[in-house]
């Protein structure tokens, strides 16, 4: 199991983005936070998936199968109130670090998010945010997305 | 909306089926009876479909895809324990009247049901079974294949 180490902060304006890759994401859940099982519906771009996680125990199973663009359609109305949906641009700062910016719309809309991976934690934690980031959130689960696409954005 | 109308039999002895369809019928459920959504994976012989049904409220939402084979089994190992698994035998009595007659195997072996299609309620109530028909169970909710799934068969 690979481990990222990555810090996650919001952004107070959006940097030059011309050169950064971007991702149509969506997510969402057919069942409720309280049900014995979830399944996610995640759209990446043209890609679809399915995918089930058994909820509490030691072992969490998870299982999960590509899908088409229609099954998704199908299913997805049902997540209504459980989404989360963003543009995700994934770049290089000048230091040479890998950025993913989350741009949210929907339920979510104006929240921007940006997560930066480290390669040690030394390096995580003297790291020097640029001038765009905002407050640093790595610690607070609030803005975990699964936890948004529930409570929403944290007040 | 068709009305249905039809009674539902235990079986003493399974009848000549040289004549009648059979067709492999699997369906399971992702979720569990409480939950909000209700998910079911369903294969009649080559064809496979996922369902999401709403709980609860005045109008259910219902929502069917057909789905792969490949699709039906990434999922299939967590309906375990809400099963039902059968052939299902489809074919005309002497009398004409249309049967289904089911032959369950997994947990709910050796059970087997036989359900007969009526054109009217007089015709229903005035029927008179072969020899090989047992108990009548129509009323008897405990042998829903849904109930059945979760609880299994019935003492």
């Amino acid at each position: 199991m690979s481990k990222e180490i990555e810090r996650k902060f919001l952004v107070s304006s959006l940097p030059d983005l011309s050169e950064a890759k971007k991702a149509v994401v969506r997510q969402g859940y057919l069942t409720a936070p309280d049900d014995s099982t979830e399944l996610r519906l995640r759209q990446k771009n043209d890609t679809y998936f399915l995918t089930l996680k058994g909820v509490g125990g030691l072992v969490r199973v998870e299982r999960e199968a590509e899908i088409t663009a229609d099954q998704f359609e199908t299913f997805w109305p049902e997540t209504e109130g459980r989404r989360v949906e963003k543009e995700r641009y994934t770049g290089h700062l000048p230091d040479g670090l890998l950025f993913e910016l989350d741009v949210f719309s929907g339920d979510l809309a104006p929240l921007r998010l940006v997560e930066v991976e480290f390669t040690s934690e030394e390096q995580a934690k003297g790291y020097v945010p640029p001038d765009w980031f905002g407050a640093d959130v790595t610690a607070d689960t609030r803005y975990k997305n699964k936890t948004m696409a529930i409570y929403g954005v944290p007040d």
